[in-house]
């Protein structure tokens, strides 16, 4: 999808990069020192849309937003990082409610059009002092520039992550923007990806729905570092129709649409991948020619979320034997004599076989910041892409020993 | 079923424990240095069960192995490690088979006898002129002693492993051994376990595939170091009924049988797990109040296969959000306010709630050599065991170079 870069175009800022979004980052003290509150605000009335983490053991604003999604109607996201106000039971609950309800005061807005957000340790209870002195600090500030939200949803990332398109609905102009956090959930404690995505284009929530999850499906869904799937996982997209575009209901308008969200869901999420504490390389795995589309995933994965493969990759040296034996544990139908392997563009496989005299071509392919690993399977036209990043000893150490 | 411990007892000594054994290790320069090539006999012909990798790539040894255990008879087994003779086509094969013939040839069997097991690179072809020059010079080293053959197909395993135990069948003594190799599939290009198990009991085919098979679910089936599944895992067991006991059918002598033979097997695995590379820790993973098995496994590996809780482990840090997580993501039912965990025998998780002023014990809890972590899902009767390792920086130093 991505591919067909030519019906949008990338453009600066953030969540505030669309029409009608106003935005602020303030410290208002769970974490020490750096920013942990942020505020999006849209001027009118958007529609939303999410998708949340699958994990049965859902952090309490995980909860919180789902209700407000049903309803299809937002009008504010608040965030905080630093707690994740996950596995805190009823108190929690309470809190994220309370986080909204303050929100909607701040704002004069209705509580059920406040989307709740958090991110950061989880089983300890939110510091709601910190939070109430917050939030109206955040409503006081908001402008349009996105950064300092960008930065206050951040926890052990290293760079904050925006993104914004601009594309046309029926002849009109309209922008696609980002902000996500998650260093790849591998942070001591800290298991989370929020990304937040604003448009000023206007697709009901339905409509919305289906495009979100369409970018998701090539995006978020396709990125690993840890295998780890969070308590908090959460994509949210609001629609505030500020642009003036006609109403985007279906037919090649949603496509070029969801071709623009999902260039900046893929740009956020190659972001998280790239920012993966003790990472070095952001690695691209595709498996052609798998039996279907199923398998090539399955491969893909099993590649891309391998430890012997991962540690490779950080040390750059072409294993390549890694490689094949994922996938021939991945459960993909697997023929050993057509499987062929590339790294970047060094073929190192061919007919199940190692090809003799491309070591030191193949290991400088392996040591670039970005790294392509490339499978045919030589079976059928399925094929998938996902993103992973190398495995390094500092991704040990950061989740080995955070307090002594 | 290790628990009814009352119906086997220890004894010394591996895979010649059992009477009618003969086994050997020799160097014959596959490695630079250490014993690479093993040899293991039965004086009379024995019935032969194996599990094998469920991995779609699988080694030439493998395949061949796979034929003689078809047929339910074998005299020996070779094995040489330094070499998986995986990934290597059509030449594989014949590797294997010459390795077959060549060691019937000197022991005066048949071809199909033999079974042959590698461990070692993956995708390069076997040294056969080192293999030629070892198999006469194993079978010329054949002895009572085991030491030597639990020393040749080791990796980069940091000790042999052997274990046996006696038990009766009929009121007669018979003896189970074995040895194992695999430092957890975390050596660069190697990927194997390797397990052969011998007893003096006699058991048909059949009935020795049975016992095997419940004892390796037990054992091999419950371990994970970093969840790549080798193209070389193989587990054998050889039964030449010299103990002169009555032939095993089935009732309690198949059952004591089998408990005897699951008691070796667990030995066994648990010293992989033990020494696996950069891993300080063997790690006991119970769960319990599962509503059915399935799910208590799902959960059980989720947690033993989780690189947060596994680095957590490293570092002996209670950061028991990331059990719950694992849980969570597992696939199993959940109900967050019915989890409990403990870590040792401190409980750190009531009703899904963190428990209050026990950090300190419980950081004491995971800094042992074993260490066990138990959870409590408050659903029903599923209950299951695992066992893994902590995941230390070493691991990733070792795998990620090699050359360099």
């Amino acid at each position: 999808m991505i591919t067909r870069a030519s019906t949008w175009q990338r453009t600066s800022g953030g969540v505030t990069a669309p029409r009608g979004y106003l935005a602020s980052g303030v410290h208002c003290g769970i974490k020490q020192r750096k920013r942990d509150l942020a505020l999006v605000v849209s001027e009118a009335p958007a529609s939303v849309a999410g998708v949340f983490t699958t994990n049965r053991v859902k952090a309490a604003p995980v909860l919180w937003c789902q209700e407000v999604v049903r309803r299809g109607v937002a009008r504010a996201v608040v965030v905080n990082s630093g707690n994740a106000n996950a596995c805190t039971g009823e108190r929690g609950w309470l809190d994220a409610r309370e986080m909204a309800e303050r929100t909607a005061a701040a704002l004069g807005v209705a509580p059920e059009e406040v989307l709740v957000a958090s991110t950061g340790v989880i089983g300890v209870p939110l510091p709601m002092d910190a939070v109430r002195r917050g939030i109206p600090l955040a409503a006081a500030s908001l402008s349009r520039s996105g950064e300092e939200a960008a930065e206050a949803i951040l926890t052990t990332d290293a760079f904050p992550k925006t993104s914004a398109v601009v594309t046309t609905v029926g002849g009109v102009q309209v922008t696609v923007g980002g902000m996500a956090k998650g260093a790849g959930m591998i942070h001591p404690r800290l298991a989370t990806t929020l990304c937040f995505l604003t448009t000023d284009a206007y697709l009901p929530a339905p409509v919305l729905r289906e495009a979100l999850s369409r970018a998701v499906a090539e995006s978020f869904n396709r990125i690993t570092v840890d295998g780890d799937t969070s308590t908090n996982d959460t994509v949210l997209a609001l629609a505030n129709g500020r642009a003036g575009a006609p109403v985007v209901e279906g037919g090649e308008d949603l496509e070029r649409f969801t071709q623009a969200l999902t260039a900046v869901a893929q740009d956020l999420a190659r972001m998280v991948v790239r920012d993966g504490e003790g990472a070095q390389r952001l690695v691209e795995v595709v498996v052609e020619g798998a039996a279907d589309e199923q398998d090539a995933e399955r491969a893909a994965f099993a590649i891309a979320t391998s430890l012997l493969v991962k540690t490779m990759l950080h040390g750059g040296e072409p294993n390549w034997g890694r490689v094949v034996a994922a996938v021939g544990y991945s459960g993909a139908q697997v023929d050993e004599r057509r499987v062929a392997v590339w790294f970047g563009d060094v073929q190192v496989v061919r007919e199940g076989l190692g090809v003799e005299g491309v070591f030191d071509r193949a290991a400088a392919a392996l040591r670039g910041e970005e790294v392509t690993v490339r499978v045919d399977l030589g079976l059928g036209p399925g094929r998938a892409r996902v993103w992973t990043c190398d495995l390094g000893e500092e991704y040990v150490r950061i989740n080995g020993s955070y307090i002594t």
